[in-house]
């Protein structure tokens, strides 16, 4: 895939300029000096030669085939050069002229007259309004990027132009080498799922790190980034997430999930390593680039200096990580062969006037070590410090098996040894918190490996019932599904709920009473009042015939005078739930990655703590479980301070079954079961109280 | 104050060495090669001359005092070399060497005697086990670091040498000036404390630094910090912390106040800036030492690309701060002065093509605009891009009243760009999330600056009777307060506790519970028996006289058989408090800082969800009131859905009283009043249990 987009043999520029600073001059000078081996084929009706290549009138002129169009023109000659890039046989082009969807419409439109010519043709077309592209291993650089990277394992995936040239010039201060750079611009055609497809079966990129403003497709991305995550790691840095989710939603679940939890929930179940700033994403980018996966979380601290091996320490700890215990034969043998005043626990001080002899000593035995998953190794620049020698040293006796990564603290001295470290490809990180971190999201990573295999149950339910309800209010407009048809429509999916009949006067009110025995709540039912409990519309425990009667009368009198316009379809009456404990579950569908399930405790947990977590459907055993546990206040219903634990079982099931129900019914937009009741191991939990919306078309 | 030891005229050096590499060696060669003003005079018996100066054979033989000694020796012979530079009149010595406390037990011996030694003669020391001090100002590098800073604002105090020399290094690669740094070793005499005072007063210092591994007395800094702070800032990365608060403790309050907790609480009382890295330190004194306090939180955000600009804008909203809303004069005039197709909202966005004058009128604008606190300005390296003329360009805009922080974003190219800034004092960071993050820490001082003056103020109590209790306690040895002792010295502090009395047989209980009203809650009172409620000993909401009556005679017949051998004072019979919002409060004694307040949400809130607050006593009303608003459950207390608020100001002022106590009484190591029975605003507050430790000496 993309084989001309990334390997190709010829490359016109079309603009290209005789103009230095001209990005159809920089173009053609990337191209001549990146060091590409193919043909280079400039395209410029003034100029003979450029920077020592015969230069043509067009491509036609030219008169042999492309397999790559750059395209530099002015904003209205752009639809020629695809024409004529399309004519001459190119199989992929770049367009790096801006103008188009960014400017306007008018821009749209040209851009989705271009976009068409290139699907017409099955060609692919990068930008427009892009930095270009970038193939190290190819000597590419058909960019108007300044500087051609060395070969290395990290590819990038931008969205912002700029952000990659910061990123090239980052890499070319620490010589770090990178393997493709794809700005994406506008994504009219290729977008950052292609990219992310092809990174993924491109055998030169260890890892994949990526810079978005927004995704094309969320399904996709998901899809994809699941697929390609178990290959190799993806790093994604999203932004602009700070002022979303201010959306208006009639639903507890709408209105706590905003864009930014579903693009966690999405990453998570991707796979994708979501990195918080910048620096944390070419971080975690250098780690995983140069380092094998930790079997766990021991971690091994060395250090020529107190202080920073303490400040190690405590980041691995606050990370959730471990400073792991030294097996008793790596003491022995660090005691036999450091100075007597090294300490040969962890952090092992290999004291400040370390040579380089000592460090390798000690990475050694760490390595060893089967109490150790991963090393940190710190240096602090004291008298007797060789940082170039001990970064050598510390080089060579990396075994490649476990994760090793440093923190040379300092600047002009130790400069020499951090570029030694990166040569040997080692990443290093200028604070032993930031070495700490990158190591952390390598766990991360392992740990999102070694989960259980993915299986969706399916549970048997009333499917055609379900359906007939949904068809039902579709038919006749009601998108909002009232509690009655909200239980009946649950019990399809086998949930438990209390039984309970529509009555239209008191005497049948008092009857279905007798029959589902007291006490029992009543509701009035009304598409046309929403908060119902605010008007006297909800009453509970009512435990006599005559409790019943009274509140039949007085709720007619004043939901009649409170909404004398109001449509009343009745009072539903049904046996009150057992008590237990309130927790909601609810689905939310999220404009981008679809249906995001919702787990909290009810009430104040929900209301006031924010105590929730989310989860894409459709959502294992596992993940559900997860869901549950995830919660700060999870302890409750595991039963703290003698209370008993409640059927967690039953309200994982319940997720699944709602996973289930929204997975079936994509029509459903939101769903809250508020609350549903759940007691203890072996008494069927209840669905309390829902509600559903439908999409309107 | 330390004038001798940061401006001396003349060092010696005691253990001068001629041999390159070694520290009695660096010594001499840095006092020479920093630029030394004063004599320098080395002392080696064995040595003529070296490096140019006269060597002396001891101190005596010069035979000329001496301001400041730095000495260098062997272990064993620095007791000797301390004698020797107190007869030469050094008012200040640097004992480099270690071996000391360090050590063991001779060290610490042998530390002590040296210590004895300066405060006879009123001689201050630094060290042992130092790596020495800085101070620029003054040419003086009296330290076997290899690197001299130049002259600046930021002063470091460490308690680890070997990041002494990774700032020094840090430093010189930034060409970033230092004011003084001083390694603070073994802290025998002069410590961390001294050094922040003596900066405090210090004209060249902006800000100080501190990396700290402990404090030397916890109550001292808090006092010192706090006055220091009023004068500039003080930045501390504390490490050491994870670990901590593992202490076996009988109180809520002990088991949730750890160590980290209570620097974090003495931090926030004394005006101290947190680090929580290594970074996030010297980015934070960077900030402080070059630009001016912010005004209030709204920032605007100059880029010269999207991406860079909304990573911006995230970290701001992010941490808090406003993406400003420039004013409608800054648009018009960004109109008029940028290309059209420049974003002038905010991010103002000066298109990849910027040259330095777009920047330069782009900060003058945001400068002047008065709807705007403080300016990020961003920079990628791009095609047009100039980052040394505009790093230039920004640094003649600058206008010193508003916080103005840079991004240039990449590593080679514009490396020459962040040079500049440097020079010109703009602090400049590798990504716009850390550049953020340092205007957050001027954001935060300044609120600490503007909080309103610290009033404490007295309530009229009873403390003779509180006096009484608490000696009749120590004096029969009884360290834990029961609950109706605990109540009778609330009652003195003006706490309502319920009416209440012992009863020692069934009838009297009966008798009391007519006297206090029904319901009653019983009690047994036994120092014998610490979990009460899990051996039936305590009943509650009992509402006739037969029920007091069961419940005396059940409690006697199952304690009598759980513990026979129980001492068992009677029972206390109470009138039930009302219902009411349960809160907890209570205070844990913490090691270094003192008396620290606690205050959270009864039950779960504070036992499963940690939902709780620390405050150093004593506190003032208006801490109070933020030990309440900063829990994540304050909305309850304020009134969610329709509940109505509780007496936030009974809350309040049961935290000042408690602050009262504890302030007057600091043998009360303990308290917990659990749960505290708060209502509607106009009804009394109520103590419903307590416990109270007092200290065993």
């Amino acid at each position: 895939m993309l084989q001309s987009l990334l390997y190709p043999d010829t490359v016109a520029v079309i603009g290209a300029s005789g103009t230095p600073g001209k990005v159809g001059h920089a173009v053609v000078e990337n191209l001549v000096e990146g060091g590409f081996k193919g043909r280079v084929v400039p395209i410029n009706p003034r100029l003979e030669r450029l920077l020592g290549l015969p230069c043509h009138e067009n491509l036609a002129a030219f008169g042999e085939s492309v397999d790559l169009a750059v395209i530099a023109v002015p904003t209205a000659a752009v639809k020629a050069a695809v024409k004529d890039s399309i004519k001459a046989g190119a199989r992929s082009i770049v367009v790096i002229t801006a103008g188009f969807k960014e400017v306007g419409h008018a821009g749209a439109a040209l851009e989705d007259e271009i976009v068409q010519l290139c699907h017409r043709a099955h060609v692919r077309m990068v930008g427009p309004n892009c930095l270009g592209v970038i193939n190290s291993h190819h000597g590419l650089n058909a960019s108007f990027a300044a500087q051609m990277p060395s070969p290395g394992g990290i590819s990038i995936i931008s969205q912002s132009g700029a952000l990659c040239t910061a990123i090239l010039d980052w890499a070319a201060a620490r010589h770090l080498g990178l393997a493709k750079l794809l700005s994406v611009g506008n994504k009219a055609d290729l977008n950052e799922i292609d990219f992310l497809e092809a990174l993924g079966d491109d055998d030169d990129t260890k890892v994949i790190v990526a810079y978005l403003e927004s995704i094309t497709s969320g399904d996709e991305f998901v899809k994809v980034a699941q697929s390609v995550s178990a290959k190799k790691p993806v790093v994604v840095l999203k932004v602009g997430t700070s002022r979303a989710g201010e959306r208006a939603a009639s639903s507890h679940t709408g209105s706590l999930a905003g864009a930014d939890m579903a693009y966690g929930a999405a990453f998570r179940r991707a796979g994708v390593i979501r990195a918080e700033s910048f620096e944390d994403l070419m971080d975690a980018a250098r780690a995983f680039a140069m380092q094998p996966m930790p079997r766990g979380n021991r971690v091994a601290i060395i250090t020529n200096a107190g202080g920073p091996g303490i400040m190690a320490a405590d980041a691995v700890e606050n990370l959730g990580m471990t400073v792991a215990v030294l097996g008793s034969n790596s003491a022995s043998a660090l005691r036999a062969r450091l100075p007597s005043a090294a300490s040969v626990g962890n952090p092992i001080d290999v004291l400040g006037d370390a040579n380089p002899e000592r460090y390798a000593v000690a990475l050694n035995i760490a390595q060893e070590d089967s109490q150790v998953d991963a090393v940190i190794v710190l240096l602090t620049p004291q008298a007797m410090t060789w940082p170039a020698e001990t970064a050598r040293a510390i080089a060579a006796s990396m075994q490649g098996k476990k994760p090793v990564v440093a923190a040379f603290m300092g600047g002009k001295d130790v400069m020499p040894g951090r570029d030694e470290l990166v040569s040997a490809n080692l990443p290093d990180y200028p604070s032993p918190e930031r070495a700490a971190r990158a190591l952390k999201v390598l766990v991360e990573r392992q740990t999102w490996l070694n989960r259980p295999p993915r299986v969706i149950s399916r549970f048997p339910v009333n499917r055609r019932r379900a359906e007939r309800i949904i068809g039902r209010h579709l038919r006749t407009g009601r998108f909002q599904v009232n509690e009655v048809d909200g239980k009946s429509l649950l019990r399809a999916y086998n949930f438990n709920v209390p039984s309970g009949q529509m009555a239209y006067d008191a005497d049948e009110a008092v009857e279905i009473a007798f029959r589902t025995g007291f006490p029992v709540a009543m509701k009035i039912v009304s598409p046309d009042i929403m908060h119902k409990s605010d008007f006297g519309g909800v009453r509970l425990g009512l435990a006599s015939p005559e409790q019943v009667r009274d509140a039949f009368d007085l709720m007619m009198l004043r939901i009649g005078r409170a909404f004398p316009q109001a449509s009343l379809e009745g009072v539903y009456v049904e046996r009150m739930a057992p008590p237990g404990r309130e927790v909601i579950m609810g689905m939310n569908r999220d404009p981008q990655f679809g249906p995001m399930l919702m787990f909290g405790l009810g009430g104040i947990f929900v209301e006031v703590m924010k105590d929730v977590t989310f989860h894409l459907a459709p959502i294992t055993a596992g993940e559900a479980m997860q869901m549950l546990e995830q919660t700060r206040s999870y302890a409750l219903l595991r039963g703290v301070r003698g209370q008993a634990a409640v059927d967690l079982d039953a309200i994982a099931g319940g997720l699944q079954r709602i996973s289930q129900l929204v997975t079936d019914f994509p029509v459903i937009t939101e769903l809250d079961i508020n609350p549903f009741i759940v007691g203890d191991v072996g008494h069927a939990p209840m669905v309390a109280d829902v509600r559903m919306t439908l999409a309107e078309k």
